[in-house]
């Protein structure tokens, strides 16, 4: 019997089951990809999404799903947002009532615009969900470079035994109890990375990335105080802290393709070139649905939906962005 | 008879006045180093501060400070934050009551804890003060990248002035009546920038960077509120806008002297290399003053003081940061 298992052998979940390996605990990984369970399981290393870091003897990959989840106690869902559902239809057969659900994808669903917590709990409406956010590129998790990161629950004691599990002295996990906002924040900061992304590689400056980080922060608390969450989880980790590190990094896949589209890539082509999910273009089709059904302002993902769906050209999209017709700095 | 004059001929006061000429003004500067002056005025170019940017013939270089003030009606502070006393003091005795002060230099006065405006408004009671503020390296703003910034003012009317005279389509400035906020968001700013230095210079990663800056955020505001802020003005450009572009942009002098600190150079080291004056370090010592009289917590600012006046290692400075026993992240 393993002690965890990782459904998807992506970059940040090979990055936590290697720092949970090290640990001690008994991690299963499945994946869909027989090349990376191969490569785990006798390379020692995800080639193809974690290069160059040694995975522990005690992880173990599966490409059988009733093998990988061995009797677990603990189920991580680390696979891109719109295969949550399915998912989810696949494993609840499998596994027991008082199994721990925890959900590191971020993004809303785009058919129901719901929560991801909220598509687990329609799946397996008893076992206990998770959620664990925060600013943690993969990379530098596999590296043991300080991170923090959330966890939030409908049942917060949960969300400490996890805390527990997670934490370690270079891996900081806080608790807190405003699941909307966590979920929320982390899922509209894609579409903001993708704006930013768009102004660096359209060759506009760090002044205006920041102006644009600073009006999308507004956006995010917008609609996530509409949706119900506490304005203050945007200002922590789970908000800003990921904002930051998503539109500023070099790690992050959602500004490289806004890099590629700002030079003049499709969106497709930008896509294809980052070669993994690019969460934020489901991500603003999304909000873009979301804020129309609940009237809220949110001209960055308006802007952003126009240049990934709509043909207009990116560059002069956070011209536009930049020179709204605004006097007042509060409004 | 001038529209403009700039006390100071450094990075930001030259972009300002390079913008402003470009947009029509009469604009002149006051510096007393003899090399910028023949540089603007001959060779059309402030070579030590700003170096590849064509300066306008309306923009003309003084150093008698009486010939530079010519009777313009707007004067622009642009000396670094320990130098506004004695430039209040020069100035006071030569221009009439109705001159508009507009202070762009960032900190607090290190033996008042005063802000600027306050020292401004000691030297020159009668005179109208309005600050600017914002993500804006000067370097950026010289080459007309898109660029937001804010003015406050006790007397708002005369802050739409300057609003006016300073607004371009590439630089926008909106207005904000909390003057406290933007001061102090501006200047606390430069020690958190000095700490994600740091944190980049030991080697740490961008998920660290992030959670330092989120944790910068709540230090800014917590001091700010002391002080009589707005919270949300600290979510705006002059507060978590040029946070952003502080503690991320190669061009902030202040994460440059950080990055130096965290690599093993002394604060003396670094600040020579920089070549500028780094306002985060005088910053650092004036709010640690401030946050002992006051009893308020700030982290950060603690462990910066440590590391830069009481030989702290830095890398270890930054990991006692990121390793303090907190669980819940709202406190």
């Amino acid at each position: 019997m393993s002690d965890i298992t990782f459904i998807g052998g992506g970059s940040f979940g090979t990055a936590l089951s290697v720092m949970l390996g090290k640990k001690g605990y008994s991690v299963n990984v499945w994946d869909r990809n027989q090349d990376v369970i191969h490569d785990i399981n006798v390379k020692r290393e995800n080639i193809k999404y974690m290069h160059n870091v040694v995975i522990p003897a005690n992880v173990t990959a599966f490409y059988d799903l009733n093998e990988a989840l061995d009797n677990s106690k603990i189920i991580v869902l680390s696979v891109p947002s719109h295969a949550i559902r399915d998912v989810c239809k696949k494993i609840k057969e499998c596994i027991s009532k008082d199994v721990v659900i925890v959900n590191i994808a971020k993004g809303i669903e785009e058919s129901s615009l719901k929560r991801l917590s909220e598509v687990i709990e329609e799946e397996m409406p008893v076992n206990p969900v998770v959620v664990l956010s925060g600013p943690s590129h993969a990379e530098e998790v596999a590296l043991d470079i300080p991170t923090t990161v959330v966890v939030t629950s409908k049942d917060m004691k949960c969300a400490k035994q996890i805390q527990d599990v997670f934490m370690t002295n270079k891996f900081r996990v806080y608790t807190n109890d405003d699941m909307v906002g966590v979920e929320i924040g982390g899922a509209v900061k894609n579409i903001i990375a993708l704006a930013a992304g768009i102004s660096d590689g359209s060759g506009y400056g760090d002044n205006t990335k920041a102006a644009l980080m600073t009006r999308g922060m507004s956006e995010i608390i917008r609609i996530g105080i509409k949706l119900g969450a506490k304005p203050e989880t945007f200002y922590g980790l789970t908000g800003m802290g990921d904002l930051i590190v998503t539109c500023t990094s070099m790690h992050s896949r959602n500004r490289k393709a806004g890099i590629l589209i700002g030079k003049g890539y499709t969106v497709d082509e930008a896509c294809n070139e980052v070669g993994m999910v690019v969460e934020g273009v489901k991500a603003c089709r999304a909000f873009y649905k979301l804020k129309e059904k609940l009237n809220v302002t949110m001209p960055i993902t308006d802007i952003l939906y126009k240049v990934l769906f709509q043909d207009k050209e990116a560059k002069y999209g956070v011209y536009e962005l930049m020179s709204r017709d605004k006097k007042d700095e509060v409004y």
